[in-house]
């Protein structure tokens, strides 16, 4: 495995591999690997003739209140990862060579980036977008993957892949739990005793809402009050938002009739935790 | 030479192209051809294997107020003059193949955007970008060709594929000028005799300009005032701007130092025309 620590190298290699035809897979992410990121890698290993992960954690998608300078950081543990389930490149600039003096550049998206975590974390998607766009530029790839956990993500990045006709595909990988159901993220570390036992109830709540749909409930309202009934019953819980959105527009829905995503957004202490859960079939 | 008209036709020929390592140059147009589109295209026919010349008057990048329904067209004739010039592929899709319904996304640009014509038209370059991602996106080309003659523009796509880290190499490409200097436009012709005689004070204007700096005139307000004023000799000449800007950033300058370019607008009657010259060597 290689690391790239540069955006001139990177496109040096994108090229590279776009003349030999080769069929390249990203795995873009913040770092701090869990299995959830090595889920995608997995997948991307499985499908290309070469993977490049990216390591960067991207500075415009945080606001200014965020936690940036927190955000946990462990580049060599991350290569030794990333290296154990097959990762070919790990892309990790510097966000001066990403973002030179001079850039000027943003993205925006409407209605899908608006509601849940868009609405919660003004700029985050645009952040996003202008650095995935980046991204595929440099890296050239034929597949990318990205996690359902951050499911508006997903939503964001399929939206504007086809919005701006990008040659790559865009792969969902679903959500790895611990084995008490609460989703790999890199926030998790964060949380102390109390706040980690107490999480469980952020899986426990999306089970209520999928046997609910599943035994025919169709308002939103009433899945929507039984989810958070259930999150309020972990006392250091506080609920950022509950919401049933449709799968693709991110758009509340009243009554779900295509496929719909229960999402939720939760602070144990300073931690915000998000999942979700897909419900109702894909068109 | 085969004409292109859907979107996915595009993208499937784009594939191919580059499963084939193909130099392909692209020739964004809005069509209406003249000769500085012609230029264009024979500049990319001499350093390309193919040519994609898209033809494609973009809703997105005209003002509510503005003359898109107007914009004239002729895809006939644009076919015949594209050919004559070795152009390979005309693409020309359908408004609502680029933007279809649920089209969500937008480019924006800070610095380089807000003078000239960014300033008279708010949401032009938003358009701009946009569009020109996508079909960079579509033809993945290897070279695209601008005419200085849009100079703000040309200013604006190479801050978007150096912000953005395309691969592809933007090439600008000298104003063409009718043989009394009034430069090539498809709007020229919407100007009536009086207009299209009195035009050649743009012209004239910025080689009044030239003249001061090749003598060391570096005082961008002496040098601005001497230009409107030559403009001015014109009755029905209404000025827009008068602007020296820094080459790159677009931003006005008051006393020149690297390189610089004097760009104007003006109105005859209810035509505008723009003009510019670079002054100064480049870095």
């Amino acid at each position: 495995m290689e690391l790239i620590k540069t955006v001139e190298e990177m496109a040096a290699l994108g090229a590279k591999l776009r003349a030999a035809n080769t069929k390249v897979g990203i795995v873009p992410t913040m770092g701090y690997l869990h299995e959830g990121h090595l889920a995608l890698a997995k997948e991307a290993v499985a499908n290309n003739d070469v993977v490049v992960m990216s390591i960067f954690v991207n500075p415009i998608q945080f606001g200014p209140t965020e936690d940036l300078d927190q955000y946990p950081r462990d580049l060599a543990g991350d290569m030794a990862k990333a290296e154990s389930v097959g990762v070919d490149y790990v892309f990790a600039p510097q966000p001066a060579d990403m973002y030179p003096a001079g850039y000027a550049t943003s993205v925006d998206m409407k209605i899908v980036t608006e509601s849940l975590c868009g609405a919660s974390r003004p700029g985050h998607f645009q952040g996003v977008c202008a650095v995935i766009i980046k991204l595929f530029n440099l890296v050239q790839p034929t597949n990318a993957y990205f996690g359902q956990k951050d499911g508006q993500q997903l939503a964001v990045i399929r939206r504007l892949a086809a919005d701006l006709n990008m040659p790559v595909k865009i792969n969902g990988v679903p959500i790895v739990r611990e084995a008490d159901g609460l989703a790999k993220s890199s926030r998790n570390v964060y949380l102390d005793a109390d706040c980690r036992s107490q999480a469980v109830v952020l899986n426990q709540s999306l089970q209520v809402a999928k046997r609910m749909y599943d035994a025919g409930e169709r308002d939103a309202g009433l899945i929507k009050a039984a989810v958070r009934a259930h999150i309020e019953t972990a006392p250091l819980a506080e609920v950022e938002y509950v919401e049933l959105v449709d799968a693709l527009t991110m758009q509340p829905v009243l009554r779900p009739e295509s496929q719909v995503m229960l999402a939720l957004a939760v602070r144990f202490k300073t931690t915000r935790l998000i999942d979700n859960i897909l419900l109702g079939e894909d068109d």
